[in-house]
């Protein structure tokens, strides 16, 4: 028989995937997100705030980036069968808004973006279903100054939040340059009306060979990249991996692109002329890197902050044009305590056609984004956090009749501009009320008695020098209290902004 | 047959019900919440962020506000055949964030939340599917010293974003002086075991009568009510309202309740210790109002800020205590060009079981609601918004070869804090461009053709002085074009300065 069993009590649970955020570290989030914010403005965007939800429609599939080409959404239909979700990007609602206004935003259109979006993936380690994207894109230019604009701006933007210049590079390379070195190597596919169909498609098939192959450069190095261009390679595991079967002198153009990087730009530049041999896009690629470089120059921004860096081979799959990566310099340690460079914090680069699938007609737009998780990380690797975790002052409640009293020196302090708030628990128990105090790292406890009252006086107590003694002087220093001084009330404000170092 | 058509093109529209925010809309609610949160902060609140995504089961049927009691949810059923929803407010995530992590959690916690909410209702004029709320709370005291906190940091909070002193006031009532006006009429429901079931079922019915009614004040007055609660009402449309049915001693009562505010806080709290007569929770309601108003008077916050007003109904029938409201007194005109009182900007008060949904534990919790987008209005309506509207200084492009000495005028305007940017547009029709500016509500254009290059000079464009101009001069004044001056270019920086007011 069926047991009669009373209502079930909820789970107090945050759904798998998802978390909640405490205190210091949404105000250090928000402290990062607004400095960037200040020089996205300082820049000229402005901040666009698009609903969370979106239709499936106008979502699309479009994700800007190569790496994750199918995620899923969270997705319901609502009353009339329309099918809305949650965004998973803040690139998919900036084109929607461009098509929905065209007519009314300024063209260019330079915009910034933060908020959360929803991806519905597997939950896992450190990888959550909800994070932050900060976003920053200039829709319907299509001249390099708006790539190189983006580039100083993240390069503004990474020092104002806390990395030092030396501790970051903007890495930039160009699609099209790319594009050339596959010419160079097959041949123009598009235009060539003579070509074999059966020829074409297996170069087009070459191609994108080549390109998944490219981007394990980071991974297997030079040779194991010429291995794969050309026979095959044994792979870690043992496995033999197929080679494209390009021959030596197609290997080492492709080869050429990925090592162009010289001692200057000039250099590099050079190199990259030579590798796109005679392909007209190749030569616009290495033309728009020149200009990319000449304009970031004049505003001072030298290859010690950006540099046009050809091995910079992520996204060039997805973006059209210029592409570019800021990576973090210094070392960190990883979970096994081996030094590594903390490495990618941010990545963008040009794209078309993110109005098209709406209007038809071409926009051409650029845009960063930042990876704001990964970016606090480091802030917080470097010790550079902005925002104050320091809890308030507690005035304790040492007779519960008082209790106006007390409030009455929050509010004194308070107006001093000093965060401070009067314990409203069960006073009963005064260690529950400096355990209190301790648990949200508050820096000063405030104690007034019924004799301090009658004398006029309170007892001021210094939280974080009293740790430290605690943890280092002997019995005797300890009972002598240094850490607690006793001052009139009407110097309460002045003795707390002594201790806060105010004074 | 059905005709061949090609794939048709996503429609670029928000899903209805839910809107885009621009520019300065997403700047001076920004600015509006930090001066908030920096008041909060300043009290010891802590902020806390949870996920826009909860399970159905954790969000439960638990809204603030008796006003709108069973509102839908976005929801969806999630790969574990979980339902997980959008939430709908503040104060559920806070109710199961409290029993989450009731172990960690300092007691009492005070919290503050602001973010987006859903709600899945039919979408009005004004009236959207996800909007901001603004909430604090101190989850775990009983003392009414948090109530009466909560309404002073209410108070500052609204004079810090703008609202000056006596254009606002906050009135504080208590549900439990309601509930002594209830048992003065009806006798003691709780605990009497004398009483016939069915004789204490319908006096039941018509304390919920009563309450109904109350409600009312604000529409019908007090005649109104007194006709409710005795024989019933013809209302506008001219159908008859039966009434309540209670003797003109009962009536009497309640009236003494709804009028009880006198000329000065002594006086009110007077007539409310009539209005309960010798009602035991009525004398503990009227009590905690002496305490609430005796905290705010020694911390400096007279009746002209804050006042205690059994007038206050809305949220009776939800909160458990004390009940607090924020109104702007200052006058608008409505859509009909009538004058009328702003109105409520906040509400909140005390409510219990906020946990015990999960836990079984019963915990006392008390905290108010700020309506984002009311406040935003009132400040407009004040011109008191913060943030700045003003577009970036526009550099134009003459030549287009030398974009390099433009972006560097621009980033000497930046690095002198002062937001600019090249135009990235098709420099060819130099009339888009100062279209361009306007449309941006720049405050000024730099122009600096080859000529002026050759000459080491820029030519700066006052554009609201030349709009002005436009506006009001004759043709032979706006030819003379003294909006515009040339200056070196090494006078860029200050020259702008001068205009923009920061010489």
């Amino acid at each position: 028989m069926a047991k009669d069993k009373g209502p079930r009590r909820p789970r107090a649970e945050t759904p798998k995937g998802f978390r909640d955020y405490f205190g210091a570290e949404v105000s250090e989030r928000k402290a990062m997100l607004d400095t960037i914010a200040e020089v996205y403005h300082r820049y000229g965007f402005d901040p666009l705030e698009t609903s969370a939800v979106e239709t499936v429609e106008a979502l699309g599939k479009f994700l800007p980036d190569v790496d994750r080409p199918n995620e899923g959404v969270f997705a319901w239909q609502d009353e009339d069968q329309d099918w809305l979700a949650l965004r998973y990007d803040l690139t998919a609602p900036l084109a929607r808004v461009a098509a929905q206004y065209r007519n009314d935003l300024p063209t260019p259109y330079r915009r910034y973006a933060m908020g959360p979006v929803w991806r519905n993936e597997k939950p896992g380690p450190g990888r959550f279903r909800q994070f932050y994207q900060c976003d920053a894109d200039t829709v319907g230019s299509g001249s390099v100054a708006a790539d190189a604009e983006i580039c100083a701006m993240l390069a503004d933007a990474l020092e104002e939040v806390g990395i030092p210049r030396g501790d970051y590079v903007v890495r930039v390379n160009n699609r099209k340059v790319l594009n050339g070195v596959l010419q160079a190597i097959f041949g123009y596919l598009e235009g060539n009306e003579d070509a074999q169909l059966g020829a074409a498609h297996d170069t087009a098939t070459k191609r994108d060979a080549v390109l998944r192959t490219i981007d394990k450069f980071d991974k297997v190095g030079e040779s194991g990249v010429r291995e794969l261009l050309g026979k095959g390679r044994l792979d870690a595991s043992g496995a033999y991996i197929d080679g494209v079967g390009l021959d030596e002198g197609q290997t080492d153009r492709v080869i050429a692109f990925l090592t162009s990087r010289g001692a200057t730009t000039f250099d590099t530049l050079a190199n990259l002329r030579g590798a796109v041999g005679d392909s007209h896009i190749g030569a616009e690629g290495v033309s728009e890197l020149e200009q990319i470089a000449a304009l970031l120059d004049a505003q001072g921004y030298g290859p010690d902050r950006i540099v046009i860096d050809p091995s910079v081979v992520r996204g060039l799959g997805y973006y059209t044009g210029p592409v570019y990566e800021a990576e973090l310099t210094f070392e960190i340690l990883d979970e096994k305590g081996r030094k590594r460079q903390f490495g990618s914090v941010a990545g963008g680069g040009r794209y078309d056609d993110l109005v098209k699938r709406f209007t038809g007609q071409s926009v051409p737009a650029t845009g960063v984004s930042i990876g704001v998780d990964r970016l606090l990380a480091a802030l917080r690797a470097k010790g550079r956090v902005q925002g104050d975790g320091r809890g308030p002052v507690v005035v304790t409640v040492m007779d519960r009749d008082r209790m106006a009293d007390y409030q009455a020196m929050a509010t004194d302090l308070r107006r001093a501009g000093i965060r401070a708030e009067v314990y409203l628990g069960n006073p009963k128990n005064f260690g529950n009320q400096l355990k209190y105090a301790d648990k949200r790292n508050s820096p000063v406890a405030i104690i007034q008695g019924g004799d301090e009252a009658a004398r006029g006086v309170v007892q001021v107590k210094d939280l974080y020098l009293g740790a430290k003694i605690a943890a280092e002087a002997s019995h005797e220093e300890w009972r002598a209290q240094p850490a607690q001084t006793e001052v009139a009330r009407a110097d309460l404000v002045a003795e707390v902004r002594r201790i806060l170092g105010q004074g």
